[in-house]
């Protein structure tokens, strides 16, 4: 368990209180399950706390808020050793400590399967939250983070191979740029999300929320060198992973027009009014074939 | 998934946007595992829903706040049927509608055990957080709420017994006094924690945080018709379980004086000066044996 200065009180009492001195709270859950979230043979329990943390203030900052604090619920089995959940708060705790956020809370519980249940809370500091229904055609659509690194990572670790480093930690670690989502917001942004299930998958959230048409240009996506390494090794089109892999937590969002989108942000497409039915996503003028992210189970 | 005045953004979006006007957020959260929280033959999963909410919102009431959001995580075998996570969120739902709290957010995902997480916000509305820490010798302890009903009605189910009603009930759905938590704040109450493990072993919470020795008078305490009744069936001491029953989620405080003691709250005991180790309860002076409260299973 951590403090910060929002940490007004924190664990050991029956509820935690932390500062929003905006006067509203932002809040996202996820639940985490071992075998398909992660795999303890995949990943260190400092690893999975690491994510755990990641993937809950990522929606904070898509938002356009500022993460705050956590709280923790976790359930092991018995013969999981106690090292295995402290070295869990210590990953949660240094990813939460990467925002100034701290883990103000939490409980911990037997259960037959390792279940790891974070709430994030952020603050929104003045701004106005940033949902995935403010999208108006004509928009640039912009992107900022990794894509498909966490895919190629998995797809090496399905392969028996711990490397490339890069992308094997991409997997087990995510590094959302959390930064990127308050400063989206400040800087006029009509829509943002976290991608969490892959690109075309999270875009198409945005385009059904704001009722427009996304167009993206394939030729504009960024394709990380260690991304093109891992899928020519796999014989994947490397677009592929960076248009439907999961995990990464990058954010995705759509502003007025160029000179609105902050360094840093890639721009990789528009949009448009929809032809037809809405909440379309084309690549190229396209629909592309698979979009959709799953976890290691089908049914995760 | 229900809105209130607090809810600006509701479910849907990467996060909830809920408003605290008092820019401070109570957060608890708790995990409910199946077969060691709630047991799927014995409990509706609308009381699942239910008790998951009461117990997180009454740690809240224990602050002193007013409940005003939950975030909820479901993992479930592929098993359940859809209508028991629909259950369990009217449950949910409706326990929250309780306090004026609403529904805004959640998670569901696969696993082999069915664990509900849910975290529950709260707004102080100007007041000072009660801690279990504030507690002074000379202070009397009064409670609030059910004692041993909850005990009662597992004592009953683990007989077999589907009656009495009113304590089954009690064990299914815990009725918390909600509204009795930001009264005693105003009122003064130096200490407060919500009685989830039994009286003795919260009380001892509330001494070892408040540096103080508690003496409760046995003659003193609230013992209810039906806890009695199937206590004498039983062959137990009805005493027993109004000190040591867990999950009624009743209300212990502390006031400087009985003046101070709202309506409804029955005075139990008094705080002292600690005699040797901080953190004693007593029982008409002297310890009561066996005041540890346990789950279902040993290990919960």
């Amino acid at each position: 368990m951590t403090s910060n200065a929002a940490t007004l009180l924190g664990p050991g009492d029956d509820a935690a209180v932390v500062a929003v001195p905006d006067g509203r709270v932002v809040v996202t859950t996820d639940l985490l399950v071992d075998g398909r979230h992660f795999r303890r043979d995949w990943s260190t329990p400092y690893d999975v706390g690491r994510k755990a943390a990641a993937q809950n203030m990522a929606d904070i900052a898509a938002m356009g808020a500022v993460p705050v604090a956590l709280v923790v619920g976790l359930a092991t089995p018995p013969d999981i050793p106690a090292f295995w959940a402290e070295r869990l708060a210590d990953g949660l705790r240094e990813e939460a400590a990467r925002t100034g956020a701290a883990v103000v809370g939490g409980d911990v519980v037997r259960s037959d399967t390792v279940v790891v249940a974070v709430t994030a809370l952020g603050d929104l500091q003045g701004r106005t939250p940033v949902t995935r229904g403010g999208a108006r055609p004509g928009d640039v659509v912009a992107v900022i983070g990794r894509l498909g690194w966490a895919e190629a990572g998995l797809a090496a670790l399905r392969r028996g191979f711990r490397t490339p480093r890069a992308a094997v930690e991409a997997h087990r670690r995510p590094e959302p740029p959390y930064e990127a989502g308050p400063i989206a917001a400040d800087r006029g942004a009509t829509s943002m999300i976290d991608v969490s299930d892959g690109l075309l998958g999270d875009l198409g959230h945005v385009a059904v929320a704001s009722r427009i048409r996304i167009d993206v240009e394939s030729a504009a996506l960024p394709v990380a060198d260690v991304v093109a390494e891992v899928a020519a090794a796999c014989g994947v089109d490397p677009l592929r992973w960076v248009l439907t892999g999961g995990e990464d937590h990058a954010l995705a969002a759509t502003f007025p027009d160029r000179a609105a989108v902050p360094d840093g942000w890639v721009v990789i497409g528009r949009a448009h009014e929809p032809a037809g039915e809405t909440g379309d996503v084309v690549v190229d003028g396209r629909r592309y074939p698979g979009s959709g992210f799953s976890h290691f189970a089908a049914d995760a």
